[in-house]
């Protein structure tokens, strides 16, 4: 018998990391909500979850770097990865006007996505949250009439808030990227996308003949990511995604040729291809 | 006659870099305060700085993101680096036992880097504030006697506060890598490293091709970052530090061959490197 899935996200009901699950995994899928990101990971990590579902990258604001760092932290597989597209909405308590609102509450990345808004409105003071969702169940619970929240359609849907603008965003193009996350190995079809971090012995030309394992097997790399290693002043973990399978013969080739290379490397998952917004190569 | 330097930075007197301003152009230097990033760049691009000093990296937090964008946005070059080591102590004000404090006011990143010591006090509520020593200044301001803020040692002394606890830090090896900038180009001597920004043309291997040209002529690199670029989905900047000055023969035809791969080229900046702390190479 299938055991039941139940994803640990951050944030509340109605968040995009809940519309990214429930695009992924359906409509039935169980969500746990945590407050920090640490909490999903460890939730997944003590089995008191099946999976989580962590935003990785952002098309405007770029990588979440501490969720790069809490992958290398937990020993859970990438199993999936999904791009939701993002469209932000300025969200009221039922019958409140754009003319009563001083106060707009979201997650820090919302209100800086949403600048044109607020320099177009500047009467309007910004307040930052933990989640877009939670600032909507804020302004409901609390009943506030002079505060707004910047969430997406599905926040004002779940806690039956009203939308008064839809799509405030400075930019349309904004898409997230998210990885679901096993706390055990899954062996799903088309496996054919792989994310790896390894750091390098210290020569010259260390990242260029890390890359040339790839390069020279015509293997596409779709991302490159350095944070530092904690402890190791000014050295560097790469994480990388490139398209492929380590049961293949290329990339396993690749793995092998990397690790003559390397002086740590782990494989962090390989699944399918989201192909709905393809990234290019690099 | 010399035009007199004044340096635009972010947060209080007594900062962190206001103390990377002073080890870096000595104690008369005057500083100009900002709350935001935005503003330090808009001064010194504005010239109403001469210059500008904004942290670019943390040995332990890595990349500061948001100056590599503003340091895209604003036409301002990198004219030195320096390396500070940083230190956190636990400031109050004068009489105040460590018993009597609850709650603990600081920059999120000096919060997030003091985790063992919140561990070991669980009693203590962490509070987030723009600046490390504006935290300081508030609670001498406010006469706080039930709040505490973490800080350098100079924040304390230019504030008058008390240092309970010295080195609070989880990790000993901790160091920032600030830029010093200015509005225009200046010529110093033994502009020994330099600092590009570039996107590539969309092919196979393009990033691959781009560090060949490094790699082809020996040049050793020490720093790669990528970040989105805004408006075109999955596509990314890569922010590249190397050692060497595009007036020297090597240098120069490298950036002649990188221009032949890459849609976009611009150096930020050439400075003497600032060899108290030696990166190793990538």
């Amino acid at each position: 018998m299938c055991e039941k899935m139940i994803i640990a996200i951050q944030g509340e009901r109605g968040s995009y990391s809940e519309q990214a699950a429930t695009e992924l995994l359906g409509f039935e899928v169980e969500v746990s909500c945590c407050e920090y990101f640490e909490e999903v990971f460890e939730r997944t990590a003590n089995k008191n979850t099946t999976h989580c579902l962590i935003p990785i990258e952002n098309s405007l604001s770029g990588s979440i770097h501490k969720n790069y760092d809490l992958l290398l932290r937990h020993n859970l597989k990438i199993t999936r990865e999904i791009n939701l597209p993002v469209q932000h909405s300025l969200v009221v308590a039922p019958g409140v006007k754009f003319e009563e609102i001083k106060v707009v509450i979201s997650h820090p990345v919302a209100l800086d996505q949403c600048e044109k808004f607020f320099e177009k409105n500047p009467q309007l003071t910004k307040q930052s949250a933990y989640d877009t969702s939670g600032s909507v169940k804020r302004i409901m619970e609390e009943g506030l009439k002079s505060s707004a929240a910047i969430a997406g359609e599905r926040a004002a849907e779940h806690h039956e808030a009203e939308i008064l603008m839809a799509g405030i965003q400075d930019n349309p193009e904004n898409f997230t990227r998210f990885f679901l996350l096993a706390s055990k190995l899954e062996m799903g079809e088309n496996r054919n996308k792989t994310s790896i971090v390894f750091s390098f012995k210290n020569t010259p030309g260390a990242l260029f003949k890390c890359l040339s394992v790839f390069a020279l097997r015509d293997i596409d790399l779709y991302k490159i990511e350095s944070r530092p290693i904690p402890g190791r002043a000014w050295e560097y973990l790469f994480y990388m995604d490139f398209l492929g399978n380590p049961e293949e013969e290329a990339p396993r080739n690749a793995l092998r040729h990397l690790s003559e290379l390397t002086e740590f490397l782990e494989v962090l998952g390989s699944y399918p291809r989201d192909a709905k917004l393809e990234k290019k190569r690099i």
